[in-house]
């Protein structure tokens, strides 16, 4: 019974979320061999203030609002 | 010292929540022996477009609106 | 669809971990209403040398040996 | 920077995980559009008398020994 | 390649989510010998009704509003 | 109350424990001004084969054994 979160900075769609979901929840089904209705899939979004990388908030580098830099 | 998550949809009063708390460490202290001061939870809610079980958003799932849904 | 994390230490036995995630459940059930089988329960156990309150860490504090100090 | 953690039940092989984390992070690239050495995935591993759904211990669930049952 | 989460109460600025994560991450370098580039540190907020030790909400204890009291 | 924890790969000693605990608690006191006694810390430790980045299990990179690449 595989439970998935998946940590992502705001601001997806929810076209999006419900692509990322299916597609996730496909993967586990084909790679463990599980059934999609055991499949729990958690999106976690952040904001960019709460979340660095070597020691640098994320909202604080330079050109990091689009998609691309989730 | 027991740190309990609890993972729910949004929707729950603060009634709701005092409730929870109290009785998951009533809970905790009775199964485990452990002391009430000692027992931390959080209560973690999550949109409905944010968790989706068998690939579906549990927004997009009929009927899925009220507090039973939980 | 509530998911429960519990963090205790290490040292439960098979019986105290049925008997808490069922009565873990049950709480569930009687203060939100949701529906048993909607309920997961993780137990998330761990040494007390990765523990710390107050920059200590558990394995280091004197009689933390027991049960009661899970 | 998505990160990502699966909660599957032991018992899966080395080879079972690399897949695992190659799919998951495919998943994530062609979904999002994010780079490949932006995902992290963290496989999280749990032990069936630590896991219950419906108030009930996976390890007490009659044929829950396969990996079909993760 | 540390991953580090923070669960504090809502209500720090972005200069403390800053100094913070810059803080968290040199000790992390200082301690463990890694490098600050393979150091991620997320803050996980919580509002103080979803948050109770001894079984009662941090919004119900008596002059738990200020920033000392995270 | 801040509840920190810190996902590292196995390996490190005890005494490292103890300084990461010691040293996190002290930069939580002096950058949140929080008191030492409301801070956990939960050292979370995962095996190299469960963490992969770029898709590529932690495990399987050459040179990722030493206490360098937590």
């Amino acid at each position: 019974m595989p439970f998935v979160t998946v940590q992502i900075a705001k601001g997806h769609s929810v076209d999006q979320k419900r692509e990322l979901a299916k597609a996730l929840t496909d993967t586990l089904v084909s790679t463990l061999g599980t059934k999609p209705e055991w499949v729990t899939i958690h999106i976690d979004e952040f904001e960019r203030e709460n979340w660095a990388v070597g020691g640098e908030l994320h909202s604080d580098k330079p050109g990091k609002g689009g998609k691309h830099h989730t």
